[in-house]
């Protein structure tokens, strides 16, 4: 018996897992998001999967852990930090997935579900992340990947799904048509969405969890806080989920108070949150329609696809959401480089510039434990952050070198 | 008692580390290059540090540590390849490391060194990795770190030290006297210089056998082979003096072969094996003073500086070494990109290359382990192989989709 049910979010309906004919598909009986239930009596942690992810396969829906497919995603460093101060602060650095960010995770739970169902190509529409790490799993896993993208994404930000063996596919018009067309399409003809929205595949969300089960390993216990970017609002809810399991199994007492920091410009969520929204209609009331430019692109959703989820886990553990501006975070971003040691993607920056916020409102304590979500690496946009911040060099001859090198110690 | 004694591998004189003035300093007799000896009577891996290169402390040159600084270098995963066929074949994913390649292992080596020393910066001379390792680890250690490199290099190659809060100098004239200079002037002044060679610096050199400890530990035995992209030399020397010491504590019967792959251009220390060269001497005496431009940046040394303890490896395990062209290396890297999901850097695209041909050369038995050093990762060199390979995407309308999605699926 497999140690997992697919079930309906709204009706709890059980669903029939093999019938399935794409992962974009509701509830067969009301139409409902789909999510899992899991046998919680018989959890333990797996160790021929090393220190990745897959160690943890008996709250993912995985039925068959020897026929995985995986390029060792998970395991990251917890990291302490020097540049934030005031409390115990980690950083989890999701920088050391195989693609260099934590949507290895999601995509491999995909990509892995997409070989069961004897799937040849998994699809996602991703200008960022997802399309990295689909392209990547993927080709591990011998599927083609297909990335879809609006008109005018940089292509030196393409480029690596292509070298990864991706077909990349432009497509004239606004993006949110895009993402709607892509599900309607996918679903109507069996094709495997790998997207990381829940309506475009439930399985993928499941990755996120992993990440909370870590950070309890790490610690030996679950951290005060958690400061997490937000985008579609999926990672937040997942991370959520992840030690709602843990408290569960009695491995936490109390759930972390997850913050989610998001742009400035994009902060739907972060209004929603302070005005006490219940109902996403009443999200989508709300005046985000102008999609002004951000570096942020990673996390500039109008109506982030997963947001209710998001919103509703940060009222179920305390927490809240912030906002922060462009400039904020490449100031976070460069704080992060030259104290740290990590070179991250500006969307992290955002959540170290929202955890810098958070120590210095005198809600946290000293003693207590946050961890920031370190979500991807600076080195594949590198591009973003030099037109940004140019590079700054001197240039001397081998005759002054001396002077130099005495000035430089 | 510490573990270890900085000896001279010339004269085999032990030096008094407590008086040494900069790692660029030659035997205090004889002027000869420094090394290490290691007390084995006492050697366990340490399980403090988890899966990272850490562990094996007992095996490196630091006396405490509880006093380390590390971002997690190391503990990186061993991968089934897909593409390279005809054995057991791994490979051995070394970008999974802090900044993207294995030169975080030896840089991590010598920045706790210099930390211990009391230097306030580390110098390097590198337009690569080790460039990028030294601005993320001496960030870490709260060093100050200086890269000095020739003129031309290109700006998205030096950005991220530059992102890593490191000082860029660039400096007119050739690369050779640059090299020369810097360690004269580093000894001279006690200035701390963390270049991967010998002569630079002999600490760094042992983070390479940390490589080797891996392997053995994640295969249970040593593999039969380890195809390894040869630059300077001390990468390769570094496993193989890894092996050693396992041998030596019992841990595996016999060395496995090293194939160290080399630019064909760049192709002296192929040369000087088939030739059976024994002395640095006839080396330099080879003609390699031209520099053609190649892909392979990081592996193209006219005279390697440590080519001839690379040369004295290959030879004491049975190994040899091969030369590829930039067209191989290049194509074996959008292999791997598309077979295995990995994006790798050219010169780890040479190493595949190299494996492929040893493959098929008939020397490797079909039931033999082969590793294939994957030294480091593509999203660093993304422009260089953007402008090689450009971008092939396909544009469509929301309206076309349909029929454009069922054609790829």
């Amino acid at each position: 018996m497999a140690h997992y049910q697919v079930i309906c979010l709204s009706c709890q309906a059980v669903q029939d897992e093999a019938a399935m004919t794409s992962p974009a598909v509701g509830c067969t009986r009301c139409g409902g998001p789909l999510g899992f239930h899991y046998d919680y009596q018989d959890v333990r942690w797996d160790g021929r999967f090393g220190r990745t992810m897959w160690r943890y396969w008996r709250l993912l829906p995985v039925p068959d852990p020897t026929q995985l497919v995986t390029l060792g995603e998970g395991g990251t460093p917890l990291l302490p930090s020097r540049m934030l101060t005031g409390a115990r602060v980690y950083l989890k650095d999701e920088t050391r997935n195989p693609t260099g960010s934590h949507k290895d995770r999601p995509l491999s739970v995909a990509i892995n579900h997409a070989r069961r169902m004897g799937a040849t190509a998994s699809f996602v529409v991703s200008t960022g992340s997802t399309g990295i790490s689909n392209a990547a799993l993927a080709a591990c896993a011998g599927l083609k990947s297909v990335v879809l993208m609006t008109q005018g994404t940089p292509a030196a930000r393409v480029y690596p799904m292509y070298a990864l063996g991706s077909q990349v596919v432009e497509v004239e018009g606004a993006i949110d048509d895009l993402i709607e067309q892509v599900i309607q399409l996918c679903r109507r003809h069996g094709l495997y969405l790998s997207s990381t929205s829940r309506a475009s595949n439930p399985y993928q969300a499941e990755g996120n969890k992993t990440i909370a089960y870590e950070l309890v390993e790490e610690l030996g216990r679950a951290p005060d806080w958690v400061v997490v970017p937000v985008g579609g609002g999926g990672t937040l809810a997942g991370l959520l989920r992840g030690f709602q399991d843990l408290q569960r199994l009695g491995h936490v007492e109390r759930l972390p108070r997850l913050v989610g920091v998001v742009p400035r410009d994009y902060n739907a969520l972060e209004v929603a949150f302070q005005r006490g929204l219940t109902r996403w209609e009443e999200v989508l009331a709300l005046p985000y329609h102008d999609c002004p430019p951000s570096i942020l692109v990673k996390l500039a959703h109008s109506y982030p696809p997963d947001g209710m989820e998001a919103l509703e886990a940060v009222r179920a553990c305390g927490g809240w959401f912030l906002s922060v501006t462009d400039e904020e975070a490449l100031a976070a971003q460069e704080a992060c480089g030259r104290q740290e040691g990590l070179y991250v993607e500006p969307s992290t920056g955002a959540a170290l510039a929202g955890a810098a916020r958070l120590l210095q409102g005198g809600e946290v304590r000293p003693e207590e434990t946050v961890v920031v979500l370190v979500s991807g690496s600076g080195f594949r946009e590198n591009f973003v952050t030099m037109e940004r911040r140019p590079l700054e060099k001197r240039t001397t001859t081998v005759q002054k070198l001396e002077t130099v090198l005495l000035a430089m110690a």
